[in-house]
């Protein structure tokens, strides 16, 4: 098989066999990684949404991905955009959980930059380590600072997985204006990667969006206001008191730890395992994430 | 790129480009499908489960690929056993939700055969479709007769996706009676391919079990009593009054419907989509459901 050719461009993994060999689990590897594993997201990449009913889910935003784009949403937070117009209008099965302006109609602040923005970068990161795995799309499949990467070769992108955050928009690539997001839900649409923005991930209360009620309108949107979820507010983490601040770390993607993480999440070893499956798809390696005690 | 070569294996895709030319989408694909193009699932093969609060999914069976399990299901059934003793135990965020006794001491009727069946099947299936797709897992996969398939070549078994139904196990591999079922939601963990028994498929009523709460014990297991939600019956279609028998087809995977709708899938062409990824996941390609009417 020609992806077998690519282990020897992973060092990492091949490092990471010292690990492996003791037959740690995926989630032993993670709690054993050390603190110099683990990366802060930056409180000002930290999206904190609060829905109606108590509902709070944290987005770790991507603007090395989607520049304009997150500018745009930096925009409609400071103006208080979401908590004014925004609800929960739509969640298909096996799809994506949306969230906007129900009316259409609310006026947008000014400024609000229109572009093709967050569908792909040109090159590869130079962080890039590829995975010796095949991708179902074609792609080779790996990781960059933290997150989950896609290439042809010549560009690469964020691959819709469970949990990614993208820009809702109308036909035409460039109307997206980041006031309708929407997350994935259930087996990642990648036929959607390159076609639209993903600006970010939902890192802490993913299973608040997947476990909504599905609509029952067409595309699962939902057919009365009383469905509807509002959105009570959208704050930057660096903007909440420090003392109410949620504090997210990603197992850096090009630590020791997280080489020997992919490594036993593509060769379960444990009691129950009969046969590893020695490969593992892109959206089954998003990097672990973990919840950083207040400051003191 | 290696699986290119593969596409001279696939003459129904060829065929379907001929649908392909005039831009179909899936969804149209599948509403055109001639009534020829679609298999009706035998009522004996047809299980529905109803769940409290008016919760109903219908399952359909692989007694192809499990026969062991299914006949333990159909002993399981015949016996009331789900209705006197199973609910719904536990649903973990992006893996599974699982049915099945909460005690774990209820006793089982005789006659329940213990196998190691289900995890795979010798050879390739003689109705065996390749597609020329990769796949994350290093497998070939197709289609059988109304299944997705994954094959290494000397044998083949049905991929751990979203919808499919499995059955519970202790660690040694033959421990797993019928009387403990899963259904996977979220990204597919593939990785369980051939460590343990698929057994079927929810064509209908997904939904209601992907938006059930997650639950706050390890491993998403319900933690009280209130949250677990009883099975009131399980019955095979056969066995319900014909007026009231769910009559589910599937798209035939022989079909030429079933070619375009793939190659559809795999290349849409809409006025949304800016690159069609010509090519798609396995997970992303079981074959269509459609409810049939009940006989006059």
């Amino acid at each position: 098989m020609p992806w077998r050719l690519l282990l020897s461009l992973v060092p990492a993994l091949a490092a990471a066999s010292g690990a492996a060999a003791q037959a740690l689990s995926p989630a032993e590897i993670v709690a054993a990684a050390p603190e110099s594993a683990w990366v802060e997201v930056p409180p000002e990449d930290l999206l904190v949404f609060d829905f109606d009913g108590g509902r709070r889910i944290v987005v770790a935003m991507a603007p090395q991905a989607a520049p304009t784009h997150v500018a745009n949403i930096r925009r409609l937070v400071a103006d208080g955009w979401f908590a004014r117009h925004a609800a929960i209008v739509r969640v298909q099965e096996n799809y994506v959980v949306q969230w906007g302006d129900p009316t259409d109609k609310a006026e947008l602040p000014t400024g609000l930059a229109k572009a093709r923005d967050g569908y792909e970068q040109p090159g590869i990161p130079q962080a890039f380590r590829a995975l010796p795995f095949p991708d179902a799309y074609g792609a080779r499949v790996g990781h960059a600072r933290g997150w989950a990467i896609a290439t042809d070769g010549t560009a690469h992108w964020l691959p819709h997985c469970p949990e990614m955050v993208g820009v809702g928009r109308d036909m035409p690539p460039d109307t997206g204006s980041g006031a309708e997001l929407y997350a994935v839900i259930g087996h990642g649409p990648r036929h959607l990667d390159r076609n639209i923005a993903l600006v970010g991930r939902v890192v802490l209360g993913m299973e608040l969006l997947s476990s909504l009620p599905r609509g029952s309108g067409p595309l699962g949107f939902y057919e009365s206001g009383a469905e509807r979820i509002p959105v009570r507010s959208a704050r930057f983490a660096e903007s909440l008191p420090p003392g109410e601040r949620p504090r997210l770390a990603l197992l850096a993607t090009n630590s020791d730890s997280f080489a020997a993480w992919v490594e036993a999440r593509a060769n379960r070893r444990d009691a129950f395992c009969v046969r590893p499956a020695g490969s593992a798809d892109i959206c089954n390696l998003l990097p672990p994430a973990r919840r950083l005690m207040q400051p003191e």
